[in-house]
């Protein structure tokens, strides 16, 4: 089904029912409004303009429109700034994070929980069992332009509390991280500092700890939001709308607290975003990379335990990248039915109508800036509409035969102690993601501690923590398991563990590795055996007891295989992942349906999609009988065929 | 004629009648002096030290020279800073600037305007009226060094006092801000904040009106400083030494106070500073790109009403770009002439003499560093004297046949919201100004509301914002036309237009714009028809109802034409551009003598000059007959002849 | 001979003698302790724990090792900064840099130097005459991670009474610094300000005084620790332990304290961080650059007059570079004979074993992390252990026929005004010094006082102030003499000589240089004569009475004789500085032997030795009878003979 993000706030009121009418005849059924309103709402302490809104709820339900109300905490008023300055967040470098775009406030602020708690409430109360409201958004992209983190003496005060908690005694404290290393011995909590604008690096188990901490309090934060709209909204979903790339707090922790997960789609701008190379962004400048979309739509779907929207998604081009092309003619098409091909119960495009003023005037709607006129993606959203009507409701997705394992404290440990500059956890999943694509198989996402059971495959590109519920999960696992370089390396306090790496993991991989290397641009170490190519990157120096599949150059075990787990010692330049993960899948017994590099397939039930992102035509596999597109996929289109 | 910039206080009073004598063995006319001398004229407050400066102006008047005199408020002393600590900056990261170089004021200070009035009447009434000075200079290169915009508590409070007077009341500041958007809303003038250290970007529209406020400190001052000089010293003329590529205010506003305008030449530098590509740089990194002196003579002429000076012609090696080489022989002699074909009145060196102490004591004069013994550039300065004697008196300079509509706030906007973030007006502006230069024209630069008529071909390449006094000229213009990209693509409020883009100008062009795209480098979109290409960078969806000329790859026009006026919906590449504009001046009927890419051709009068910047001859037109060098140009010669 | 650095307070107290016992196994015979447990020994004011620090120097000297005790103070407790902040450093954005790593202290001070004294008076006491003492190391790496400078309150305190104390009077003061340039004078030294965050660049003599300042506070402070270690631990040694690649203060000075100078290696790290092209980065990524250890070890053998040692020793990968690849087999053996052959006394490895925990857990260590195994590393030390027991006592280092005058004012003063961006000084000595290893020289650095002497060939890459002791030292070179451009460019003010550059050298040189051109990269201009090749970066227009044996392109002196004095006007590409080094040692006298470039030679006394960094094998030359290794000189092998 299809949505809309609409601000009734910026539009003259004359024009509600018209665009309630037109978003209609488009085929939406979704409409998330109020997010950013909270000035509108309470232009001042205790003085509150409900009014408008109510009528603007009251015009989208007669239309037969189903509204998602967010809650307007992300936009703090300036006159709640003013009255309150303990809420303002402090960037890395220590300055005070200013009024006048958006997310200006800390998590760690206990004057922002009770504020947020306020208005939380007063809007819950007030439309929570309003007929018109089917669900709701809490806030707006947590963690968006750098806010999970904030370094000021609001967080100093909770981080000491946090870790008042987590160690009892400042000897168990020094003692997890180490701080006889250095003399950095505390003698009591209130000793602890903020682990930025140190002389050099600061203590990595203080900075893990603080990255804990923050993303701690974004999950809390959420619940405590939760809380307040289920006393007052029965009946009605939570979500949030999460951002791509965005790991700075544990999205699984967030979604425990939701009903659904959602998250916003802009696969052009994070084209840009991703470390991609200079060639591939060009490449795909126009369409964006092939996986960019399906890898969150599959994180999410994870995220929202099997349920998730799409709640804004790019309908042309937008306003924040280094450049911001035009989308090919075509793609905001792709975008929604691959969104859908992954899962998604609802997309729902940003924006209604493209604003003629402010930060985001840049950003396309549906409609021409500040006109009743459809935009290009408009009438691509139209075409869908139509498209949908006839396919008639979607089959339910099912499990796919791949599992990979996504672990967010990975992403921070690897963030705080690199060790070589280019190991970018985020990046090494989307690689081993890509390549599973390539080989035409549906993806799940898990995290750590998930039951792996029932995959023939499972995954797991790097986790540096094995926590005790990761390891039984991976013991259990009955499924061939590939486990790459890193994984195990460190323990809870963020130490190298005793047994060396793999740590928890040495006796299900019979490995111990005893050093690493990291290797600039251009170094690579040749592997070769039942699978070859390069190590890039890092590179490890493993002794084992299992058997080796595969070996660098000077004979150091490179691959190696003990019952069903695969461990692999390296990050694998894009030729020797692919062999790895072919091997794999050949071991595990998964169908495999190679494709070109511009060609994605996704299953939904007994649906067949498949996306042409290329310059070229695609034939569909012989005996696919297209329900929706043609046997030949021309660039841009899709097909979908019952299989 | 020739001057030269001459520092007294920097050397023995025993060595004073040399240099001057010398001066004048060398054809100097004009001497600019004590522009940075306050602490030698008043070393603590209300202790006056003017003697000496007397006795130099005496001096310096007795040999024959012409004094122009400078205020001495870009570099106020150190007693000064300490006793009104509110005279200093602040950087965009909210740091204060802090004393030791020059430019350390914000014009947002009351105090500032105080102190500077009081030290303008005191210089200005002991020396208005003496019979040596001839001219006045006002401070020393506004905004040089990032000094015209300041982030600090001074300037929020004269922000709040400047949109008071322009909005009046919040709801209507609100209004044109587009406030609603993210909760921005202010409910008093006193709620408004600096547009820097915002979570993610600050509102475009406030960070225009920030930019327009200091644009209009920086002319308000200027005037307070001429108002005070006009008062004392009757008879004298005034200008001010801009600095090429700045920006940040309009120097239009500033040369509407000023009796001719002058700018500070530095053709080398400027090539390191100027985003060219590295071939370019490499390429003119001893002769400077042969259109960046031009294009500021040009500039400044417009700037001075049809008057203007060289008031600092680099002589040698500077100090200050990333690299300094040592221009090649011949260049000193070259950019003077140039300077004086592009119609200055007078070309002045900085400076006599090499300091060989303090920040510039790398930075070339006349004399070698401390000594009397002429440079190499000296030398050249010396042969233009003589070539100037025999030459005679310089024809008047006449309109040219292209008008480039220039249009500071242009710059603002586009920096404000590139959109693409290679979109650069100064560089648009640049590469328009240089392909019709490769057609061997005269080009005039006008400011937006000026008067078009009289000039068969006009050119804007990139006007953001149409005012209605701009509107009024463009259609009066009675030539040909040519508009660029972004024109007319936001209101007087930043926003986008009702009408869409090019807004005030969709009648006369014919156009509307639905949607833009921003290309990433190595991203192109050919173009092709009368004229052919490629679209780099930007790109415009336009529905029109003119006649389209060219189209991109797509089939959407590319370069339309309604009248008189050619609309060009793209950043066009150098082929692209070259072909637009020869087609322009073949429809305009102008003149045009295709040159290769190092040669300029230059008419001042009944005179034409040729420059070669090159490494190759070039045989002059046939029938010219040099009145000045020789038929067949060498490089980095000149030669005049009549035509 | 061969040491270790350990810490015994990382470890349970149950596991020193096992570990001391190894260390005597692996022909250990020093260990250096101590240096960062302020925190264990003094955890608050006044309570002193020394028992444990007591109990493990018993330890190591009951199993015969040999104790170097480091004093604390490069780690300040979490208490003691507390209570005192102000010895907080300040970086030059005027940020305190925070607690939480190390050297987080200003040497401005005063509160710093009274506890540094009375710590390290409290050490020295206890343990200066134990008998397992036989040395002391003070505070660790001064200057590492940019913390020679510091831009505080206390900072700007001390700089003022450094300057009151050289200057006298401010008239001196504005005279030595051209203050009267853009009014900078000060009325009283009170009106001094730190010479950061100005408009543009500061004074560049004012940055000169506080590098200065800042250098002469380092050399004061070690002073001061090693004054109170002499009164308190008679017949003891005192070193210091040197960074490599920190020029920020002058080490012949700190050296001029110390009864040996010692340095830490960490070879490969310094790949990152030294200006090489890519291409070198990744030649070397695995052996280092056959010149950067060996360059150091000439470095700090003169700054020990003749003694020093490698006290940290890289023993495999480490933490802190960018990439952090493992060294290839063979490297830590063949940079341990390579320092023992450059005159070290001891090379001593950082460290006993890897710390799992903290900053530098992914340091390599002798041992694996936290276990008793010896790690590859350690293997390599047990081999050269073993070597070093059958070949015996090593001769006496000789002078080499080779001076390098090395000077780090230049440094400063090229940083400060660069002129050309990528002039710098550090790596101009290095292409000298690699140039002149090419020919298998042994070189010695002397600072620019010393007596040259003695020496058939003197280099001076670049002076930039040549003092009249430098000078009478280059009067008396009885040997052939190489001067490089920018010597004697600046007197002791900062100010360019009345004479014109090479100012004190003019006579001797027969040159004067009027004016100079820093070109940027892709620039050059041609050398031919006795010698041709190319000037890159920078030239000079050179006015001479000596004999030109080579020139540029246009004739002018590239390359000057008179007498025993060459001087060279540019920075040479690599073609032309080795015939200018090879044309030199010729009119020396020098016998050379040329190597290919992955190839190095070192004699100490009778023994010759040779290091294959490359990947090819070398035939040692005709004559050769090794007493280690072999003929034929494998990749990463080492051989010695007599010769």
């Amino acid at each position: 089904m299809l949505g809309v993000c609409y601000y009734p706030e910026h539009w003259d009121e004359s024009r509600w029912r018209t665009d309630a009418r037109r978003m209609r005849e488009l085929g939406i059924s979704f409409v998330r409004i109020g997010e950013f309103a909270w000035s509108r709402l309470e232009p001042s302490r205790g003085t509150f303009t409900f009014e408008w809104l109510d009528r603007a709820i009251d015009v989208l339900h007669e239309a037969g429109l189903k509204v998602v109300l967010g809650t307007p905490t992300a936009t703090p008023p300036k006159w709640l700034v003013d009255e309150c300055p303990d809420i303002i967040p402090y960037d890395e470098q220590g300055r005070p994070r200013g009024f006048g775009s958006r997310r200006h406030y800390t998590f760690s602020s206990e004057t922002w929980w009770k504020e947020s708690a306020r208005i939380v409430e007063i809007v819950a109360k007030r439309y929570g069992t309003h007929p018109g409201i089917v669900g709701w958004q809490t806030d707006n992209e947590y963690g968006c332009h750098d806010t999970t983190l904030s370094w000021g003496p609001e967080d100093l005060k909770s981080f000491k509390r946090w870790l008042r908690l987590r160690y009892q005694s400042t000897d168990q404290l020094n003692e997890a991280w180490g701080s006889v290393f250095w003399s950095m011995e505390l003698a009591s909590f209130d000793d602890v500092a903020l682990p930025n604008l140190t002389v050099t690096e600061p203590n990595p188990a203080t900075r893990l700890d603080f990255w804990r901490f923050h993303s701690d309090q974004v999950a809390a934060y959420d619940q405590m939001q939760c809380e307040i709209i289920r006393k007052h909204s029965p009946g009605r979903w939570i979500t949030h709308n999460f951002m791509g790339f965005v790991s700075d707090f544990d999205h699984f922790k967030v979604g425990d607290n939701l009903d659904l997960a959602s998250w916003d789609s802009y696969p052009i701008g994070f084209v840009e975003k991703f470390p991609f190379t200079e060639d591939e962004r060009t490449r795909w400048a126009e369409t964006s990379h092939p996986d960019i979309a399906p890898y969150h739509h599959d994180l999410y779907r994870a995220v929202g335990k099997g349920r998730f929207w799409v709640m804004e998604q790019q309908p042309g081009p937008v306003n924040w990248a280094p450049w911001n092309p035009v989308p090919k003619p075509g793609m905001v098409r792709l975008w929604t039915w691959e969104a859908l091909a992954h899962g998604a119960d609802v997309v729902s495009y940003f924006r209604w109508r493209q604003a003629p003023f402010a930060q985001e005037q840049m950003h396309a709607g549906l409609n021409l800036p500040g006109l009743d006129e459809w935009s290009p993606g408009g009438k691509e959203a139209m075409q869908v509409s139509e498209e949908l009507a006839v396919l008639g409701a979607l089959p339910e997705t099912s499990q796919a035969p791949v599992a990979l394992v996504f672990d967010y404290q990975s992403y921070w440990s690897t963030m705080i102690q690199p060790q070589g500059k280019d190991f970018r956890y985020e990046e090494l999943c989307f690689r081993w993601y890509e390549a599973l694509r390539h080989l035409g198989l549906n993806v799940d996402f898990v995290r750590p501690s998930a039951s792996l059971e029932g995959y023939p495959l499972v995954v797991v590109p790097c986790m540096t923590e094995v926590t005790e519920a990761a390891q039984v999960a991976l013991d259990k696992a009955n499924g061939v398991v590939v486990i790459g370089a890193r994984t195990g390396s460190r323990d809870r306090n963020f130490r190298i563990p005793e047994n060396l790496p793999p740590g928890p993991l040495g006796t299900l991989t019979g490995n111990r590795v005893i050093q690493v290397s990291s290797m600039r641009p251009r170094l690579s170490d040749g592997v070769s055996g039942a699978v070859s190519g390069h190590a890039i990157r890092w590179r490890e120096y493993v002794e084992t007891s299992a058997s080796v599949l595969a070996t660098f150059d000077n004979g150091d075990p490179a691959l190696t295989e003990k019952d069903n787990v695969l461990y692999l010692a390296c990050w694998a330049d894009a030729g020797l992942l692919a062999e790895v993960l072919e091997l794999a899948t050949k071991k595990a017994g998964v169908a495999t349906l190679r494709v070109p590099d511009f060609i994605r397939i996704r299953r939904r039930g007994d649906l067949v999609f498949a996306f042409n992102y290329g310059t070229e035509d695609y034939t569909l596999p012989e005996g696919a009988v297209p329900v929706l597109g043609e046997m030949v996929l021309k660039p841009q289109a899709i097909a979908a065929w019952r299989g």
